[in-house]
């Protein structure tokens, strides 16, 4: 019995591994971006039932595995406060050196508030570049404002 | 005496309360983006000595102050692990929601190695919308692959 | 020279004391909920300038000071991880013994999501009760579903 | 042989996946409150006999799970000491912005003492709302006050 | 000017040392226990108005400072999470090694529920003893039961 | 074959549940005191071979489990720093708000030194009240004074 | 199956106990340094196909485990923030004492920047000497400067 | 009066940026490497009296600082446990990436033990390199075997 | 007004640095060991009257001082959890290598019970050793067992 | 398969207690004192071949267990970072009490260095003594000197 959804990620993961297949093409087959479909993949968004379907096909899911991709999971994908692999590292960092700035700049423009990580889209691009490839990523958020009351 | 880094941020930001300047001026002030200038001011980014001075003049510093803005500083902008911040928490959120996500997507286009922090751009931006405007962010970072030897 | 937002928090509550005034007078003059109103004085929300100005009348504060009010705070209102006032506590305790609980239920409810901290209001009322009084307080935050793209 | 409580909220999570199950239907099955029939089954309050009896049919747990359900848990729902889950955070959040505020209004009002955990009820009710339904929550718990001895 | 409650407690320790009153004086001249009264001192307990002018007039306190007596302190006395200091370190131990059999021991006697920390009270008491005398304590505290709902 | 003594623990928890037997019944069958036999049971305190051989024959433990009961375990019987549960909890605000309250009233009536945690014993009993049942603990520990060298 | 990257570490250094097998031998057999090899095999780095085949081969490993050493690991290789081994922790050690003569002598040399991590290598060598050999370790990581833009 | 060393450190970092001493300059003076003078003048390493006296000169500090230098400091240069500033990360991540790899390789060459941070010295330099210049550390630490007693 | 004991270990300090005194020096005044003599001078154990007024004269305090020597104090001389002094932690290295170890032995010779830290003495000498001077520390406290009742 | 060194650890625990042995009789076996025998049996030592296969025929160990103890192990005995059990955690409360004392004294005598934990013995035997058996333990390190360079 499947106890977790914790579970179904490390099936998806092995089975990933196992049959090589990538995330553009899970992305592909489900119809949605490779970022919100890795992240649902990976135990962080909830698919509908025809996506988890899709799914549950391209990675041989059980049955029970695939109702499990239908529940919003207990989210939060690194196992330490502070990320000690180094790729996700420097993105902590950026929160760390640059978050009094983006504080500070969000706040000139738009009042108090916070950029919202729900209403939120993120694109990750390879820009070509002479000097060595760049990774872009734009990160898109609704602005809420603190409201009186 | 001036004896730490984190008073000349603590005078810039009384001066700046103090005196209504917005971190566009200054950036206009400087010649160089918003983004970088603000990091700078606030102990993350170090001023070369022409920018240091204009920097200087605006937030009438003492010339001690003006010396220090010239050194490389001990980075690092926020009082807690985990911010208590909102705006800021959200950005970490961000990190520990979507990391494995990032994780996979870069390593799925480029290979193993890391986005740079450090050769490295953001911008903010306002993005007028019916539905409430929106933050959009662009990060850009030089990709690094790990070598082998 | 105040030189943070802190400094102004230390000063409204020296004078409070000194002067006993009640946040519901606070409340009264400024025109919102005593909820909204003690969290700005204590260094969570952001007035404006008219609100600043009959707070700085009250408290009898600095011209610098009234600057600070206007200005979005660095949030969070509590010195340690855990809380160890116990007043505080008792709601760590309710979001840590009932966390998995409202999760459960308001997915049910609503799907993936998340209910608001920002477009949100709290009332606090006394409810009179011969078995000892009662406490009783109202949370009312808008539902934010995660979107696919 | 099950060893302990948490074995036995896993078994209902996996049945209440595999065969559909809501809180609700719990809830009425046990006829009491969704609230407190869920905190129940998540391993954060006691069943007794004929609760736990309801329970053990509707999810189809052993008879050791059954005599589990009636022995006072372990408390404590939440995997890390600041919650990583987008939705729990809100409340944790609100719990670090709103804290002294909570605080100095319950204090106004009541003088010294607390809220009670224990001697608390909650109910959350979905609020239609035109410009996005909202999360609506009652709180409830009976004020104790510190004595003097 | 005193801006907060620490600074009160401080000065009351400071004037205990260099005038030699005793904790059994305080309490003799405020009318309460011992117990009681030295956690008041301590920044823990709230005074009303006459328990604060007698405290004030003992340890010669200027009139903010019997103010801040007569408002609810934010508690919490240790300076750690785990006490260093070994006697109350042994008071931690005791939770600590002994925790899981208290709760099994009063929930095996009331059922699910706890013993309250403010509707509580203290009695330190020294037992001659010729192995060594011995440190009494008696806490008491009332049983609060978790209701359903 | 059992590698340690959690294990042990996990057994005669499981057999209680199973078999509805109460930590009374097992003080009684060992002949001491309830508070002492239940922390040995789990896991605090070492059983002599007549007492954990009672033991092991009420919750049909096998050989090797008893053999384990002998042996002098690592003690420590909360999973984390500060307890989640709500019961153990109370107890370590206790220590939190009245530790330096305990070290100034202890030291006040024996001078530097401790109260042993070690040549201790604890007295659980329920006061039948008509506002509600107390819980009454005694807590004694010989003193133990710091010595010059 | 294999579910993540950390078992097949596992039975790498299993199957090197058991065959008595040296990293050298593994990194003359990969052709490339021991100290890469070593980290690659330890689920630090990736390795491409072939080099895979021939750590599988020495190593007995599985299809499915020859497949997962060419994956990007989650990265990071011990369980504590602070090392408890002696050996790592001196490293640990060196970076504390000397972590602020690194920064200040790099930015002398250099100006604000950082020392690659990524593009790094690393050579550990025995130097012979009558005193006590020594351990002699060649860090080389290439200079990354911040940009201003 | 200076209590502490820190002040100390302090003051000479504050006559270091307003005077315009380099790190170099301070080494030649004092006669020794640039690695070992500036960890000292950083509270990390003692001074004798006539190294104490030459810096003390440099940096124009009092007499009773000049005491400090010749006392062995309590040592540790990082204001938090993983550090934040990225160029000391970087080598934070090489302890945490490459620590197993750094441990296995030693043991594999000399047995188990360690590699001396007292014993040690460090050796920065600068590498022209047309891809990007680098920084080149040597650190070599006598191997200090455990013995058998 | 001094308002603390630590304030009084920072006076110590800065005059035993001034003066040049000695720990041998302030023990043989004071007629006790060296060890208890330093342990008390920095603020881990309490002089009588009599040691107080020495010590005092010694490093001429101010009365307040020589009273609050005579004050059990606040004990922890250490400023972080892990101590990061490499001579302190080399002592916290032995607790965590060779801890169970203690254990183990201690419990075989004596059972169950405690060695302990108030009964107790420490002896520091050197031992010329022509492989280099050793540190010898002998370790004295009372045996302290468990009882059962 | 053994994948670890701490599953032989277990091992040798479950057949200690299983079949009645001492540590003194294993440390006769080996010829080695019980300090050293012990540390290496709870993996914190490394066993040559000849000692290793003593360990292993008293314990009844298979061929890969016996060939683990010849591997030097990851070190570091306690489960958290502060120990729980009140006998080791008396040691950590000595480091934390006369940690400073220890350092004041060591530089007293030798100047700036350490104690080694590695070129380092440790003796505990027991004193009898009317008042009660007292806990002698001799550590003895060799003092290590910081060079300068």
């Amino acid at each position: 019995m499947i106890t977790d959804r914790k579970t179904v990620t490390e099936l998806i993961l092995a089975n990933k591994v196992a049959k090589g297949i990538t995330w553009h093409q899970v992305a592909d087959a489900v119809g949605l971006s490779k970022e919100w479909t890795t992240a649902a993949c990976l135990g962080q968004m909830t698919f509908n039932k025809s996506q988890a379907e899709i799914v549950g096909e391209l990675f041989e899911l059980p049955d029970e595995a695939i109702a499990w991709l239908q529940i919003a999971p207990y989210k939060g994908s690194l196992p330490t406060v502070v990320p000690t692999d180094p790729l996700i590292y420097r993105w902590y960092e950026v929160v760390n050196v640059y978050g009094s700035t983006i504080k500070e700049l969000i706040h000139e423009e738009f009042g108090d508030g916070i950029m919202s990580a729900i209403d939120f889209s993120m694109d990750i691009q390879r820009e070509e570049n002479p000097n060595g490839d760049r990774v872009n990523v734009v990160l898109s958020g609704k602005f809420l404002p603190y409201k009186t009351y």
